[in-house]
């Protein structure tokens, strides 16, 4: 058994938190509200089956007892407050899970958790929502992509959580380096978080426009372009696999990624970690995703709106 | 004197052909609606004051008498009409004007009006708006630019015209080549008119973001690069032109392009003649444009939606 503390209980923290919790380790929730957290538990919604379980919930970081793991499934919007909201939770060597999507989020990790061990980046294929306090609709997928920061192997701390999450029910691919997992899930993050939001649309109405799935296969190849000019492993991050993203989308239940709801609920937009830090890796290696970029300056027009 | 026939009562129709009929001229007007629109007369609403002059109008192209020039203020999404539209209005060797947006008119004229004489591509930089039946507001601008379809040097119709036009209070600049005269026109019409659509905003709230002013800047060199390659006149359109389309555009007043109001009303949208048309013969020429081109996508998609 492994201790996890979750940090950030939106979606992807309710889901994969919660599938931990239900398969036996030792979970402790921080929340904000931890009141109503506690007294409703997490419900996962999936396949039409509802489940509930009890959780053990603390109001700060600072409450939460050492854990073996920090699962933080926080937006990379809430990044510049790290060392608020993460640290004081982390005891010394303990491992940070970074469940986020974007370049870039374990070196802020790393600065603002100095006392961590290991920091482990995971990617989440997954379509999920959160409808209420504690409460998660798993729509669809759920495989999960993990690698440690700066490694260069799958390591002993990365074989562990990829046990724990496979256990939970959950498909698990382990990177020798993180940098060709973070390059894969942009390949899908970037074209379809991206114009669902300035399009006002879904992964469906997308996928059944010709002149739209042509714009996602351009962006797609800018992506993988950029992603091995970058360093990812040219056999995973590949012309296939960005054709296999958009056939998994179009066998899909129809969705809204995250950005375009964030668009319409007003929130702040995760320009900086999916699309400004992937621009500049990709620009500095000579490789500029041209029309990665317009996408990019039109969210940042819409997300200051 | 010169006769002309007015096709297409609206801004554009409204402005040029009321103008020039308060300058003198013998003008017709073509209307669907003929008795609304020759009950209201034409109505130009300019610096606070308004101009009510009276119409004569016919309900057919047919009706209408030999005019020495047709003048076609239709949008570009009505050009696979023009022989039902246009041609029952123009004698024998009777001139066209195409004052409309977009590349690839004038060949469309010329198959569909056999027998037309010169046929003239005019641009009307302007901000104008029909607001009712025969009444148009000229918010600001209204330079026109003329050149004659496959002539290389300023033709004598061009020049009359010109004339015409500018006794009736604009400016007018006559190029040898129409190309140049249509790619410059592109310089503002492709960034502008799509990205207000796609945005969902206007020109000011465009140019008072770094982020779209960037990308305007960027769509803007890529027209000019494809003009060039495309045959444009090297010394008419450059960096310095597209500085100043910009400049301009930060100087007027606030304006929602056609497209963006089109949109929104849910007409169809001119993206063959201003995106789609260019696009091919940039891509011809050897200068893709690819941002033009991811706006050209995203237009697609929204003007099926």
């Amino acid at each position: 058994m492994t201790s996890y503390t979750i940090i950030g209980p939106g979606a992807v923290g309710l889901l994969y938190g919660g599938r931990l919790q239900e398969a036996g380790h030792d979970v402790v929730w921080v929340s904000s509200d931890p009141d109503a957290f506690r007294a409703n538990g997490v419900v996962i919604e999936a396949d039409g089956r509802s489940t509930r379980m009890p959780a053990e919930v603390v109001a700060a970081p600072a409450d939460a007892r050492p854990a073996d793991v920090v699962l933080v499934a926080l937006k990379a919007t809430a990044n510049h407050a790290l060392a608020d909201l993460v640290a004081p939770a982390v005891a010394e060597g303990a491992t940070v899970a970074l469940f986020q999507n974007g370049l870039g989020g374990e070196d802020v990790v790393r600065a603002a958790v100095p006392q961590a061990g290991a920091i482990v980046g995971g990617l989440c294929f997954v379509c999920a929502e959160r409808v209420a306090h504690g409460h998660v609709v798993h729509h669809d997928y759920g495989p999960v992509e993990l690698g440690e920061h700066g490694a260069s192997e799958v390591t002993p701390i990365v074989e562990q959580i990829a046990g724990d999450v496979e256990a939970a029910g959950f498909d698990v691919t382990c990177h020798a380096d993180l940098v060709t997992a973070r390059w894969r899930k942009l390949v899908w993050n970037i074209p379809y978080n991206g114009l669902c939001a300035v399009l006002g649309t879904d992964t469906a109405a997308i996928m059944a426009d010709p002149d739209a799935i042509g714009l996602v296969t351009r962006l797609m190849s800018e992506v993988v372009e950029a992603g091995r000019a970058c360093g990812a492993d040219p056999d995973a991050l590949d012309e296939d696999f960005a054709t296999g993203r958009r056939d998994m989308t179009v066998a899909m239940t129809a969705y809204e990624p995250s950005m375009k709801l964030d668009l319409v609920a007003g929130r702040p937009l995760e320009v900086e970690a999916i699309y400004d830090r992937p621009l500049a890796a990709a620009q500095a290696a000579g490789a500029p995703m041209a029309s990665v970029r317009v996408l990019r300056d039109q969210l940042r027009f819409l997300d200051r709106g």
